[in-house]
């Protein structure tokens, strides 16, 4: 079995990657409520936040700015991505090889597949020589494992995101990035479908504060090794503070209530 | 003639595959009654059996859990897959180079063909490459030969599992995995229609000990080289019984009921 | 011009190619009323008949048997093959790499193109590698060249026949392989349009003796330098004793009557 | 961060390329208006004005011309493109390798993605290996990035032109070429999206001088680096005196009224 | 400025190029009124004629004669093609190697592209990569410039034919071959268009001698470099003396009427 605790993805096994592609996967809108991190330079600032164990980023982030980070910042190469100017099926093509991203000094890298559609073959295909050369490379893998197409009824249902979770395992990925499927025993049953296989909680679109760590701390209290976290933080009018909140949860086991000083609210809520 | 007797598939020319990559083709809704076997490693354990020639699994698990198996069980590298979130005719993409699963002590490759499809023609050319990497690696090659399609009626009569196992010949497998075609005769037909590509029977899915064991008594009086199991054995209550009686009808030639300390059923009755 | 007198697959200019990928092309129930020759080696056996120049078998049949036949049969390669378990328009994707075919001993390389289809570009762009990968290996090649597709109304009719043979004198095939045009004067254009390409005579469907040698006969006389025959052979009650009555049309010239000991019946009568 | 400054394409980190692949992109009858300009002797003179930091044309006119004004031109290689004559969803395939534009001597490469069509994934793919051949022989790379398809209601509109710039940035491009997003602050959000890859105006096509100039000037105002400029100059009855207006505005700030000697006129009339 | 004058399909910056892969692109039909040139040795002997600067053959029938006329007859091999047993757009594949070509002792590399079809995009691939291994072997490349597909209304339409022979200029090609845009005017447009790459008017189907003489005549005034002449030739009763016309107009500066020893007709009569 891989050990992952040395990855620079992790610490104690537990990892907080901060993602930052949703300037090609949502496009410039995303940054609306919050202009100055259009910026690419006040994210990579946050992810030089101490809990911060990894920074995805797609090619031109990394080619840009990673020079000036790489003291202070591991990177995860986010290799293929879409726009959301598209309309149908998602399908995400690669955008970056393996050998350019270690040659700017990538730790490990990303890769999205959306197992359900018309071209899940494709993406697997695509995946599996990805992988390969990250091997080749000893450069631990994550992937996006999103169900998706016309057979799935509902993208967050346990038995898909279960699904996807074992999907990264059996495909050979190190780290499998799955959505919140709604309740912890159901995260539970996507980490045990994972087996070694670490797996991290995508942190999707911006909530409220004690809703989202609590259902961070509900994610790792059921086996999950971590999150990647997006827009709850760079979209946050206080990035450092919510990253330290979440640094208690991931790796100080407290609960979200104690990592914002607040009261607890019931799990049943965290949709 | 390739002479297969002495491959690490084998043993006195008959063979017990164990198959293990439901977790990819069917997902953890296949382990519902058995959630302890989400744990591939109590799989594994069951791979190393006497009984068991090989252990058919996707990259991620061999990657994850063989380093502690290679002296106990022989791997079947399973190249290719696909999920079952997807519709739509099957069509099984490649997952695995053979030089990969070589690196990681691969002692045969498994490779999935649906003849009749409308990507036959993909499969089949696929499957060429594979076939020939392999053989450049003097690994045997184990077709999944599973006919399917519009013009298919019914993908088990008999003259479709005869043409199936005939591709397996054709084409340069070694080996050829193909579904009960509903009596011994016809299984004898498949097996003759094979020449001296090894022909073994697909387990299926999930039947009670008598009934499956009697239609692998079938299978090999007819002249199958032996069955690649999953599901019959990784979610049975006992896999190690089940394993030591197969082991019975197919090394040591004894009835499904003798193996089982039972009487025998009709094999009219094998479904 | 390139001298093929000499090629393994001709004696004095003349070939007769033993064809026999039916397993894959078209099943094992081509086998019904033979059931003895759905064992390769019973048609091997017939291919090492002093009449044939060569058999024509997939990678597979070649594997397993030909290490025991190479000092008694020239082997001719097939590289692409299909099943007829698919349905719609034909297309034969590539099988078998020239350099494999020539590791096992290969003397020439069998290919198949249907002109007329709405993916004859795919096959033309194949071929051409197939074809320069051969010459690479000083192999000569044989296209079996069959229109179809929906413009062609019938696909024996004399300008589709010539226009067939033409195309393996203009894509660079040695030999050419087509279905009878009906008439020995559509024959003789059709060779006429190949130029130095040979020839060769597709056997077809199994027909009565006297039929299939006068249109056989005919042919000859018209300037097809031989044919590829399988089924009128192996399907044949005395595959030697038809063999011996081919070998004296083909080879001696002797009138298909004459060769059977019998009486010559009218060319128009060979549909 | 790369420093473009001393980019061949750049001056004091301004840019003006003269862009001539409208004989591809628009056929000749973009030049019935001045039809001396067919002759692309005519256009390669205009490059070699001051202004022009490169000159963007196509793999023929490159190989034709430039090794008479490789002294005096900075080559940008365009290595994709279509004609006007398909019709149907754009898409521009690759017309010219990385390699081959570096041994004429290239100094940048260009290369168009059209995001939201249906096979932006496509052209994704492309992109980034032509980016990445680029970076290997330490070529600066220009995206002309133009949304298109059918969920783009309008693909001037500002969101969409800073989705196409944020594009630049986020798949590895240096340079930027974008259509005008109707007004300064839009660009300004334009360029903000980009970070520092450098965004280039797209001329468009031809309109008065005090019209484009005063467009222009806003652009650079805006923070644009510069215009990728075509048919406003090669259609002009007078090509240098708008080349020399054209530096006065970007490279010596002056406003497009002085630099033509004339009133200016509103903004909010640039349409 | 690539100067072409000396290159082994011109003279004194002329040229006539026989074509001859009427066989593959049109079938042996085209051959029904002379019968005996269905025999490619001669059409060879055809173009033995001083006049014929190149022949233009596929690959098969460059390698079944071209060995016997090598030092009399330079080789334009034709790199693609397909046959008219096929409907719907035309595309045409690749069906000969550069490298392969070169080493049969090609001069000069043809390839065929259809600007406007909904395939122009892969036909701009394949010719991009065509033409840079030419390029690679220092081999001049014409191409066959036919726009077609739905938008075009009337393919010989001036428009049309001047943006096929740009199309030329800036895709790399050393010779364009266009069909006769209908008049004299139209076709030193489209001349202009492809500036100093060579415009070859292409012959078309068979016409009477002094019709088809006198367009050869309009169109070298207008600057056309020469023609690729096929049928008109190779379909004449007396193929030598159409050759000796065509000699006298394009490199003596004849007119059509005095290279036939008759009276002239009008220009206008030339559709």
């Amino acid at each position: 079995m891989a050990d992952m605790t040395d990855s620079p993805l992790t610490r104690d096994g537990k990892s907080i990657v901060l993602a930052h592609d949703h300037g090609l996967e949502h496009g410039p809108t995303a940054f609306s409520a919050v202009p100055d991190r259009l910026n690419p330079e006040k994210v990579f600032e946050m992810a030089t936040h101490d809990a911060v164990t990894a920074f995805a980023v797609q090619k031109g982030l990394a080619k840009q700015y990673y020079p000036s980070y790489e003291d202070s910042v591991n990177l995860l190469a986010k290799c293929n991505g879409s726009s959301s100017l598209r309309s149908g099926e998602p399908f995400s093509p690669q955008t970056w090889s393996v050998d350019h991203a270690d040659d700017l000094g990538a730790d490990a890298i990303g890769y999205t597949v959306y197992p359900g559609t018309n071209t899940e073959h494709e993406m697997f295909k695509d995946f599996y020589k990805v992988q390969e050369a990250a091997e080749d490379h000893d450069l631990p893998v994550a992937m996006w494992s999103y169900p998706r197409g016309q057979p799935i009824k509902e993208h967050r249902n346990p038995d898909a995101i279960a699904y996807a979770t074992r999907i990264g395992l059996e495909l050979g990925a190190d780290f499998v990035k799955v959505k919140y499927p709604r309740s912890g025993a159901a995260m539970g049953h996507a980490v045990d479908a994972a087996g070694p296989c670490n797996v991290l909680l995508s942190g999707g679109s911006k909530s409220d504060d004690l809703t989202f760590l609590s259902m961070v701390e509900t994610a790792i209290d059921a086996g999950a090794s971590g999150l990647a976290v997006g827009r709850n933080v760079w979209q946050h009018e206080d990035p450092m503070s919510l990253l330290d909140a979440l640094e208690k949860v991931v790796f100080e086991e407290q609960t979200a209530a104690d990592a914002l000083g607040r009261e607890a609210i019931e799990h049943g809520s965290t949709a």
